[in-house]
């Protein structure tokens, strides 16, 4: 798939008392992903939702824990969209430490488009076009 | 199954600019739902990795989000078990509103047993027995 | 001072690789002490934000650790009133160990009363009375 | 005083439902900025506590807020030491919006030096030579 990949570290409050990171942080990590896909694709997700008025709540989210990311680790996040239509839009994702090509995680998140006031809306074609080169 | 009951309420930085609590938080709220299980059990999980050096990585975890939680709700999380090997134990949630009994979210973690030097490590036979009764 | 007293458990995320509670989680439970504190004087912070429209955004904090809070532990923050005017009001925190009555911690928070347009807005004679027992 | 400049984005979760940043993330973006300054001076934290034993727990903290941070805002934090003996280390911190120079926030943070069974440690004075560029 066509993926946008966006580079971060570790930081240190991220990481708990077994030395490794909190399994929570990865899905933030997703976000940051998903945030970056979306200002790539020319649709930066703060003008969505306070010009355009719609929102992408989460349905569904998870993530396979495979090796541990530590403390200050320079890793990246892939974000791909594997599933797009007027309503739905799932993406998915890999946690990579670029150093060694290792992947640490991986996982989806599957959104619906909703108004302002929570009802589902359509996505307009234009939003649908800006997001299709990402599509797999 | 039977299930361990822990109630919390919602946490003013938990809820994000939608005005609904941001999804990551959900999982934090299982692992509470998952430590308090396993105090229920008689196995405390602080007693676990400090005096048995027994940890439990998440290996997976998911979560499907149905209804908005909101700031100051009181909420609880009700958690089983549904698979335990000497190896392998998967919890699932779900996270109730009392107050109508709507399910705001459901979702599972999966977790390994390992030691200290994050080599699997087997369960004794006194843990999976204290875990038993939460099994279904 | 006449203060509020709210017990909470230490959770594992709040736990860093040091072994002890990164010192960022002591303000959200300084935010746990406020939010009982004003519902014990009969003014929901929720309510006060989404009926009446009136923001309490934090404009000052800190705080002083003196001994490390660890995983599991219940702990309880004590919460006073120490500066009360109709456009701001300063609380006081204490992190108590009831076990021993050690005290972990202990810091301060200064609010600026705002409406929703972010402008200054004077606190009305009833909620200053609401308030005015948790003052010293 | 010399100082390191760290930018950063503003992340969705970071953003309460106010609209604005919860004052609890520009303790988190402090310890960017601290990190990076120790990473600019030859003393990458996580060196300094894995191989050196050398821990520096906060000790006391605070910021004052003077102009609310929003969602996706691109920001720096700029960090300088005022006070830097063998057992204490103060850092100064303020928060920029690079785009109009506007200050948002700034802080502090003192920071004891221990080794890893908590008892106070003399900084070896090749460490507290690589730091004194960054002091004023």
């Amino acid at each position: 798939m066509r993926s946008e990949s966006t580079p971060f570290r570790v930081r240190y409050p991220e990481v708990d008392r077994m030395g490794v990171v909190h399994h929570t942080h990865y899905l933030v990590w997703f976000e940051l992903g998903r945030t970056e896909l979306m200002r790539a694709a020319g649709l930066p997700y703060g003008v969505l939702e306070d010009d355009r008025g719609i929102l992408f709540p989460v349905i569904e989210a998870g993530a396979r824990y495979r090796r541990p990311a530590r403390y200050d680790d320079q890793l990246e996040v892939q974000t791909g969209i594997v599933g797009l239509s007027p309503v739905r839009v799932r993406f998915e994702y890999r946690i990579v430490r670029p150093a060694d090509g290792a992947v640490l995680a991986d996982g989806f998140s599957v959104h619906a488009a909703v108004g302002r006031d929570g009802r589902p809306q359509r996505l307009p074609t234009e939003l649908m076009e800006r997001l299709s080169p990402w599509t797999s």
